[in-house]
């Protein structure tokens, strides 16, 4: 089945173009389970510090079930605990699965073709490790960098690809180098020729929240681009902010939110260290309210 | 010690402006060790190919080991073998610095800020899974996304930002929307403000071989800056191409040859069955003395 859409039913069934991101910032973790790596360096240190990674990581997953359609985990905070943190994203990757959460993987790879095959084949393919629905990718290295994951667009995958990030340096290259508009070029006709039932392509575009003005011009340059739209919450982007994103029906965008739904504030803290999943839920129920009422 | 001094003086010692590419093409390995994991399929299969990798890897840095100053272990083809495999990677990352040689990872990671952070922990921190010498990054996402990398020139890290890729589709952002020249201004001053005794600073660029034109400015541009040249042999540059890349003297840039390296010819498979250290270390002699003849 197309990839836009598996993404869009699933979102409307659950009302909620939202997707919570898995970014395991380990001094956030639950206290319990920071307590079993803090102590401890080096290898001790990844090894443990992944297996409380793997139990938090169900917890959140098993909060955002059913209430948001996707999970993004960021792979460089699995990377950075080593091949133990690879492994429990693999794991994690599967538990999302089971659950019926799509995984849209944020690697913002890129990389010239035969290399490009291999992370293809690393994060994309059903027989591979990770095997994730969609995944974040970076074009600096120009159209043939991304084609041989436009091939996984066959086989049901999605991508997203980096157009304007929400980031302070963001416009450094993007804006000022007039390289959004050109990666915008080249989506809009990748998704010409592969447009699903709802109307959108496989090919998405990451646009920031944070830029809401820019988003209405590429909203019209990729008009069957499903946004990927990070920057809401922490990085300052309101709901309002989004809706430049979002298409005249309100389709063809989800919305990221990761520590405003992942990590407690300081009042939930307790609660959040009794029980994750509980504080996960509550918190997730709340951004998609926030969309709901606040995108129009 | 400053990353550009300790490149330059193993470059010297060895006068060899070379590094190999350390890439596992599953397909391409030995015959006797391809053996081991052909008839298997998916995690079965993962294991015994990352075991295979690792054999064949201690064999390339054996090989190269006197001969060329540094090694670029291609991420991807790690990845591809999920955890087992970046587990590999980071035993070969050890046996390379065993054995005197720098790491130079070919990881091309890009993103915003703390992420950005949580990769230079996983990639380049000597308390890290991977403690590399210098890592590859891709710019798109601006100069904020390559700060948390440039803290680490401090304890004698090097990077090698992307500039002017040698794939075909390369031009694409880099030459189009002048993304490349943009990207050398940052490095020109990022570089001036680090130099070390050599007269280079930490920050290198992706220069490739099949551009000799572009890449004369590109010198100008940048002109403390080392060059890590992508696209000699297998991709059409040759020694002479990438003579643009060095400076005046002959300093100041360092070549990279993978497939020509640490793959047989078709009249060389039987040698390289029996004894791939040995067909390398051949292999990345010729690549030496081929540099030294036609980079004049």
């Amino acid at each position: 089945m197309h990839f836009s859409d598996r993404l869009n039913s699933r979102i409307q069934d659950l009302r909620a173009p939202a997707v919570v991101g898995l970014d395991p910032h380990l001094h956030r973790l639950p206290t319990p389970l920071r307590e079993r790596f803090e102590h401890l360096s080096g290898d001790a240190r990844r090894t443990a510090a992944a297996e409380a990674v793997l139990e938090w990581g169900v917890a959140v997953l098993d909060g955002i079930s059913g209430v948001v359609p996707a999970t993004k985990p960021q792979v460089a905070f699995f990377e950075q605990l080593g091949s133990a943190g690879v492994a429990v994203l693999e794991v994690l990757c599967q538990e999302a699965r089971n659950r019926g959460i799509l995984v849209l993987l944020d690697a913002k790879r890129g990389d010239i073709g035969s290399t490009a095959e291999g992370y293809a084949r690393a994060l994309l393919d059903d027989d591979g490790p990770i095997g994730a629905d969609a995944v974040t990718l970076s074009p600096y290295l120009g159209r043939d960098s991304i084609e041989p994951f436009l091939a996984r667009c066959e086989q049901g995958k999605g991508l997203f690809v980096l157009v304007r990030t929400s980031n302070p340096g963001g416009g450094d290259l993007q804006v000022e180098h007039t390289a959004a508009q050109g990666v915008a070029g080249w989506i809009r006709a990748w998704n010409a020729e592969r447009v699903g039932e709802c109307g959108y392509g496989p090919v998405g575009a990451v646009v920031g929240a944070t830029v809401p003005d820019e988003a209405i011009a590429l909203r019209e340059a990729m008009p069957r681009s499903i946004f990927l739209v990070p920057g809401y919450g922490a990085q300052g982007g309101t709901a309002a902010d989004t809706r430049p994103c979002f298409d005249a029906n309100l389709g063809g965008a989800i919305v990221n939110s990761s520590r405003g739904v992942i990590f407690p504030t300081p009042e939930q803290v307790e609660i959040y260290d009794a029980d994750p999943a509980m504080l996960v839920r509550l918190r997730a129920q709340a951004f998609v309210k926030d969309l709901r009422e606040n995108v129009r």
